[in-house]
């Protein structure tokens, strides 16, 4: 009663002052608003379980699986890039021909789960499809490759994964193909980068309105797409090797020439990648074990006991290379399974939300909120204690815009970089058309 | 009351006897019994079509489709062969590139309109799979290729429709193509039948278990299928040239040969080949500008004009290859209606339900109704006065049962042949893999 004059200059600038220490409830609202995207999303994986639908709610602790539906609405994650991966397989003509199948389903698969629940779910083909599905409160479910030994000695096959929806591809995983080196395989480089295949997949790739991703790629690799490529580069889910020394990780001189050219890399949350891992002999033995009963190679897990493994050997605990990528249905689940008894007997370092926010603050220092995204490797190894699941997103958006970041920036970071990118390989297709 | 003691006797007596002219009623409970597939479902060329779903009742008189699901239960069909076609186009890279992609994506739409409405449809792969799927109150999806220019030059490409789901395959459409001769290339005779690769083709099929089909084929393809094939081969949707003397119809001798073989010749009611069709000069002028207008090439339609042309041209009227079959969306839309103004400008003969009905009688006096069924292309060109969509089909069990047939011979028509050709295929599959 006493200075009634002032009260509402009071508010006013009260309203106007920037949160600095916004309250939970502030940074869910925010994180609502948003488009929020996770760019590398290997969910479809769990799509051929028998009983496993998307529709139901499951834990990480009961199936392992961190992205589904119900989840996916308390996470408030609203869509992204959901995968076809395809496990690094032989490179004969009968194991090419597996691969393209293989994949060809999986994409497949991803499209029947959208017809299925159309009311909850829509593909999305161009950049303008997010902001358009999102409006319709549905989830976006853009499509990407994975590894693209499928298109085997095939560039025709590119095309063929656009017109199934793809829109990003990377070319290779955690061992060389015929398309390029990949940044984990324990014999070394073969290609010096890409092959003469892989230079014709990167000028494919431009011309249809492709992103070009490089995650799992030899240094080498990088450097050559994003000397040839028309389009900003992703690295769909990597992480700083400023932060942890791992082959899958980037140098910063590196983050800084893609973010140069406008590209972005997609924090990943693989533990292995996140904290250094020490080499346990008796673990390493017991992988090798399992490996043998499931039928599969192990490259990385082998890397781990072997003479100059170190860091790189850490990728045995969370690597889906490690975690039977090419294992389907029953058989995946009860290799999880066994996995997990392993992780028990000889439990790793785990990587804790802390370590996955120091790594995604320390390229924000490096090159801003306009290069940095999340693709957090759900249902493809990622999460973290404290994130074990896509119910974690909001964490991400609370503690960013408790240091400082601006809801324009999380908006680029959670969708609008990646959308830039889509829109630019969009705009290139269209120049090459014209 | 004069005679009480008699009454049981008599009618126990009446209940024994055969009806010799069920009533309809009886009849449509017979119809309603049995499963009852066509194994030439054209429909999944709608499935792209903008607004169109098949859940939707259509007419034939307002959008020329002849099956949906509500006619589905009105025309008690209970499934059948739903077909991936592909219209023949260049015989080049890019072509068969092309033609692979369209195919698949053809393929995915077929698995997208299951997925989606999965209560009242569901996908078949085994022989089994028709009962169980009846039994459970859905319509049964199995898929197949008509024409398998898609697989160009690549035979590895059968397992992948093989995955996909495709459980029938033909090679040839209305001209040749790389794996064999067409029953109707105005060019005659390219290979003497089977191609080489066409005989490859042949031999893959066999150990995946996927039933041949000769429909559209030329004669001496079907001679070299029925000598190479290890199980018995289908015309899915074909007519006897006995009642018809036309090249897409087949003689006496090939159709007592398949039949001898355990294979099957299933009913073709497209109006072309049921009955002579002149030759109208006015008619195919009209129907060469409007191929021009839409970008196609018309080999059928350009033949009926030309020398030797004869009954053949009248195909020019209804075989897909002549209606706009590379077409989609709007613009098959826009061909049709073009194609109905020219049937009214200069009409040609329409078939009957009694034509029909002649064809499928003279073929079972030749072979019997283990040897008969009904592939009528519908949404390809089928149809007749009196029978113009699906919704016509009890008027066929109707009509056989008073000529005589048994319920166990309609049970074999409609869909006990073709499930006993898929198991020999399947047999042959398993016999192969152990």
């Amino acid at each position: 009663m006493k200075h009634p004059a002032s009260l509402p200059l009071l508010t006013l600038t009260l309203a106007a002052l920037p949160a600095a220490l916004p309250a939970a409830d502030d940074a869910r609202a925010i994180h609502e608003r948003l488009i929020t995207f996770d760019t590398h999303l290997d969910t479809p994986a769990n799509f051929s379980k028998p009983g496993w639908d998307i529709m139901d709610r499951h834990s990480y602790e009961t199936d392992r699986s961190q992205v589904d539906y119900p989840r996916m609405v308390q996470g408030g994650l609203d869509g992204g890039f959901w995968a076809i991966f395809t496990a690094q397989g032989p490179r004969t003509p009968e194991g090419l021909a597996a691969a393209r199948d293989k994949a060809l389903m999986r994409g497949v698969e991803i499209r029947e789960m959208v017809a299925k629940h159309s009311d909850k779910f829509e593909l999305a083909f161009d950049a303008a499809d997010a902001a358009r599905i999102h409006a319709a409160g549905k989830r976006v479910v853009y499509m990407s490759v994975e590894n693209s030994y499928p298109i085997g000695k095939d560039i025709s096959l590119i095309q063929t994964f656009y017109t199934l929806g793809v829109r990003m591809m990377s070319p290779a995983h955690t061992s060389n193909n015929d398309l390029a080196d990949s940044a984990t395989d324990t014999n070394g480089s073969e290609w010096q980068g890409l092959s003469p295949l892989g230079k014709e997949f990167v000028a494919e790739c431009n011309p249809l309105g492709i992103i070009l991703g490089a995650s799992h790629s030899a240094d080498s690799v990088f450097d050559q797409m994003l000397e040839l490529s028309k389009t900003p580069l992703i690295l769909s889910h990597s992480g700083p090797k400023g932060a942890n020394n791992h082959p899958r990780n980037i140098d910063d001189e590196r983050i800084k020439q893609l973010a140069a050219k406008g590209g972005v890399i997609q924090i990943n949350s693989l533990s292995g990648y996140l904290i250094p891992q020490p080499v346990i002999p008796e673990r390493n033995a017991a992988l090798a074990q399992l490996y043998v009963k499931f039928g599969l190679p192990a490259p990385q897990a082998r890397g781990a006991g072997g003479a100059g493994g170190g860091a790189a050997g850490g990728a045995g605990r969370g690597g889906r290379g490690g975690r039977g990528g090419s294992l389907e249905g029953a058989q995946r689940t009860a290799f999880m399974q066994a996995m997990g008894e392993i992780d028990e007997h000889y439990p790793l370092p785990q990587a804790t939300f802390e370590d996955y926010m120091r790594h995604i603050l320390y390229t924000l220092k490096l090159v801003g909120p306009e290069h940095v995204g999340f693709g957090a490797d759900w249902d493809g190894g990622g999460g973290v204690e404290g994130m074990r699941d896509i119910t974690g997103c909001p964490k991400i958006t609370e503690r960013l815009l408790k240091e400082g970041y601006t809801e324009k920036d999380l908006a680029n970071m959670w969708s609008g970089n990646v959308i830039r990118l889509l829109k630019a390989a969009e705009d290139c297709a269209a120049k090459t058309k014209n």
